[in-house]
Parts: structure tokens; sequence; C-alpha cells
């Protein structure tokens, strides 16, 4: 049978779910697949196709004749595993932070900068979810008219936290509406009708490692390390999909009708923007969806050449499963010819 | 008895309940307390130390003897009946948009521009409630290094938007937690567990209403025109407290202690910043609290000369009530002298 052995490590969480849910749709051509998670997970099943998958405990051996591995189990195991399975001859598409910075490894957003796959040395990074939804809309301004400084306030949902976060956000809600107390456990402060501008851990600049990856990983993928960014990253009470309010200053004045265009024109981008008929993104529209939509297009008051755009992505889709699977779509593309 | 014959116009409301607790707890000097809202209201009952009070509909006679009013029903009612109001001798604190941009008529926060209530004509007007929150923000940075450039985004809760916003998100959350389908009245979207990035009307220029108050009252009550502002205001499903990500570039460079120390200082201000005990502003800290609280204070990574903070309060308090009752007390004070 015609396709690939695979391997989705971190099978059971948020990320990994996803992943299968999107080789599927995308009908990635699976000949095996295999589904590991941590010892917690171990005998548990997923599904693929209809079919029950038993989810193995992660091994050294689990990469025996595996060719593609993607990777959403945390960076420490990638850090552990993503060479092992590269030394048993698989491609990783690593959705963890472990990797992302290497010089080595591609940071890729497919519609942004497939060509950086070229020279891989077996491990692929996607990037962080925020990331790649604020870089969707930022990659067609910078391509046109050179991104120079952008400032960015992000509505994260709590599944960008992975499943834990989610079931957090429902345990409260539910106590709630039972008239019950608010415990949390999970996150550092309740989530339910509240807002924590604290994702990952604060660094020695008061920025948070989430705001810091917006700032490094977005330079890496727009290969222009003299972007300026300037992040604030917030957890709100939304199930799923990443909300950003970004201004961006361009080196040439991009006029909001030509910003729409590129927008428009954008692979993975839509256009969603028309006021009048209260159109613009949403969580609750873009849950589900593998595009980035994008609106609320209009100058900014603050720079000459500065756009103002609100951006919102599915970020278990476009900005893990989907855009991992595109790019193993480019990596096997690639290897075949 | 001493003290004032006062009328709170819109008492039902949102900003009228809180009006009527805040007078109470700063014991303000009430010496008969009449109620006026839409003719939808009339006989209904509010509540002031411990008396039931009935609500009047608001006719052109409700101001004879009336030495301060508080308007908070809307702006077509504070246009009609205000001049009414002064016209019968009362002083008035209009919480509405009705006239905070008439030259005669001052805008204030009383920590901030005290000073511009000398020569009011009997009308005062109150912020709107995302204005006053980011301004107390910016306006220790202001007096201490003139603030030239801003970009805020906020996450603004539903009881902004009134009792009917409040309403919308609790019927939609107890209708998911029931597996209902969540309907949307009120708001042109579902908000529960989603985000709306447009708050009033939109403007040609594809800016809010909201974001317009905030452009201009703020260069009102800083006094400053050259201050440029760019906004983006969302909708977000809290109940209580607005928050703002705030990046603000200054004239002279003001240092992360700096600026820490003038927030500390500022009277209304509460610093309310230490990342290593996860203790940073937030919507479940601030509810119920006169102060507004900031965190998160950093070097902005955009500006040279810039600061990045993130800020919140109540906005029926500070945001509302609290500030209108703070204008009415040096209002009477100013008076009495």
């Amino acid at each position: 049978m015609a396709g690939y052995t695979i391997a989705v490590v971190g099978a059971t969480g948020a990320v990994g779910q996803t992943t299968l849910r999107v080789l599927e749709e995308r009908k990635f051509p699976v000949r095996e697949l295999r589904c590991y998670a941590s010892p917690r997970s171990e005998g548990k099943t997923v599904e693929f196709a209809g079919q029950p998958i038993r989810v193995e405990r992660l091994t050294a051996e689990a990469f025996r004749g595996v060719e593609l591995a993607f990777f959403s189990a945390g960076s420490a195991q990638s850090r552990e595993f993503a060479p092992k399975a590269v030394a048993a001859g698989a491609l990783v598409v690593d959705k963890s932070s472990a990797f992302r910075m290497d010089p080595e490894v591609p940071l890729v957003i497919p519609e942004v900068n497939a060509h950086a796959l070229r020279g891989h040395r077996g491990i692929v990074a996607a990037p962080n979810c925020t990331t790649v939804v604020t870089v969707m809309g930022l990659a067609p301004l910078h391509r046109a008219a050179r991104v120079r400084r952008v400032i960015a306030a992000s509505y994260q949902a709590v599944s960008g936290a992975g499943v834990q976060g989610v079931e957090e956000l429902r345990r409260q809600i539910l106590a709630w509406a039972r008239g019950e107390a608010m415990e949390s456990a999970f996150f550092p402060h309740r989530i339910a009708f509240n807002l924590i501008p604290h994702i990952d851990r604060f660094a020695e600049n008061g920025y948070t490692g989430e705001e810091l990856k917006l700032v490094h990983e977005a330079r890496k993928i727009l290969e222009d390390e003299t972007i300026r960014i300037s992040p604030t990253t917030v957890r709100v009470p939304v199930f799923t999909a990443h909300s950003v309010a970004v201004t961006a200053e361009t080196e040439r004045k991009v006029t909001v009708a030509e910003a729409r265009e590129l927008f428009a024109r954008f692979p993975g981008l839509r256009l969603w923007d028309d006021p009048a008929e209260n159109r613009y993104p949403m969580p609750a529209l873009v849950e589900g969806q593998d595009d980035c939509f994008v609106g609320r297009v209009r100058e900014d008051l603050v720079w000459e050449h500065g756009l103002a755009f609100w951006i919102a992505g599915d970020q278990l889709r476009k900005g893990a499963a989907t855009n991992g699977v595109q790019i193993a779509e480019l990596l096997v593309g690639q290897r075949d010819r």
C-alpha cells in the first residue's frame, strides 16, 4: 500500500489530536500510523480514519521504519527523541520550541518561507502558534514594503495551553453555572471571566517567553533581523483561536486599499473586513478553519507608514497541526522528486 | 439635615447603580435623592443607604431644587435634560459622550486634571471608561516626560455595554452549560467564548467610536493635542473591569524603574507588578476596586523612549461612577469655598 509510515508523538494532546484530524482531512498518504504519548497516556486509544489506534509509550526504538514524525509533546521530549528519530531515518516536524532558533533548523510557515526547507538536516521546526497567526498577517506586507516595527497585543485561547487549559476553563465555567466556587489548578489564576497577561515564563527584561518567541521567531521566518517587535500576550477565556491586534510600520507607505489586496491575495489568509456588515475576524468565526482571517484593516494613527489590523486563526490548526502537515507535504514532495 | 439634593438619571443602569453604591460608600452628603430612568423602568425601586427609592420618569420639572445631578442614561438623554438641570440650578456630572468634546465643558479625571473644573458652566463631563483607565496610566508619564505616541489594545468587559451586556453573557454561558444554543440579542455576535473587535459605530476611517473617543478624549484630558494614539478596542467575555495593553513613547526616556515609581506615587493608581510572584493586574483582581492597577511595566522593544505596560480598572467604578462622584466632591467643595 502506498504512503508513509508516520509517528505522532504527543498524540493525546490538543495539537496531536488535531494533527490526526488534519492528516485525515488532507488525505495525507499514511501507510502506517504509530501514536506515542507520555507514560500517563499509554494504552489509551486515539482515532484515525475511523480506526482506533493504541497509544504507545515513547522509546528510542519507536522510530524504526518511521519515515515522518510529528512532535508535539513538549520541548524536553523533542530534544531527547527528535534526534533519535532522525538517526532512524525519519523526517521530523517539530511543533515544540526545542529547535526553532537553531540556525541549522528551518523554521517554516509554508506560505511564507517554504524555500527555507532546502538543506534541512532532518528536523524542521514549526513556529509558536501566536507567531504563525501574527506572521501570516505581516508576511504580505513585509514582502511588498518591508515591515520595520510591530506592536502586537494577543488574545489567546486556552487550548493554546493544551487539553488541560480547555478542561480548566470548562470546569470553572460549569462551577460558576452551578453557583459554586471556581478553582484554579492549571493556570496561575482563574481564567473564566478573567484575563491573564502571562503566558510562559517571565524573562529578565519583563517579557514572557511567549512574547519573546514572537520577537525572535518572526524575524527568523521573515528573514530580517532588523524588524523590531513589541508584544503583549494575554490568555483570554476563549476555547479555540488566537487573535492579535497588530500595528505595523513599513518602509514604504502601504495604503489600506493596497493592504487589503495584499491580504486577499496571500495564500492561507482570508480578508474578512466589512465593518458595515459587522464582518471582522473573531474566534467563533475561525474555529475549525485552516486559514487565518484578517480584518479591521485601517491606517494607523501613530506611524506615517503604519497600518493597523486584527488577525485571528485557529491556533490548533494553522497555528500548529495544519502548519505541520503542510510542512510534511512539502518535505515528502521534496524527497519524492 | 446637611447635604445636597441629588438626582441620579439612569439609576437602574449599570453605572447608575454603581453611582448609588459609591455615593453611599464615600459618605457623600446626601439630603435628598431622586432617581430617574427611562419610562420602561418607571416604578422600579433602587436601594440607597438601605432604603428603597422609587424610580421616577424623567421630566423637565425633575430638577426643581436639585443641586447635583449625575447623568448616565445615554447621550440623547443628556443632550435633552442636562441643560434643563443646569437651568434649574443644578451642577451636572455627565457620564455620556454628549458634551465631552465641547470646548466649554471640562472633561475631568480628578487625579489628572482637576484644575480643568475651574470656569465650568454647570456641566462637567466624565470620560469614556476605556479612556479613564488608559489615561490613568499615561498621565504620570506625560507629566514627567511628555507622552508623544501611544498604541493601545483594550480588553473590555461586557458591563461596559450596560446591564444588557451582562445579561447577554450570563444567558449565553448558562445556555452553553445546559448544552443549548447560545443566542445573541444584544451584541452583534456571540460574546461567550468569543471576542468582538467592534465597540460603538464604525467611522469612515475604519476606527470605531470607542477607539476615536480614546484618541480625542485623552488629548483633551492630558491637554496636549499633539499626542498621537492608535487604538484597537475589543469586547471580551469578562463581566467587569477593562484592561488595556499600552505601548507609549515619551519625549525623554523614562526607565522602567522611574516609571514604576511614577505609577506607584500617582493617586488612584496602584502598581501591581511582581512577575516572580505572578502578580499583575487582572479583571478578577480589580473588580470592585476604585483604583486602577498597573503592571507588566517593561521597556518597549520598538521605541527607544518607549515603555509597555498593562493597566486594568473597574470601568463601572473608576471608569464611571467613582470618577463621577470624585468630580462631584470637587464641585461641591468648590461651591462651598
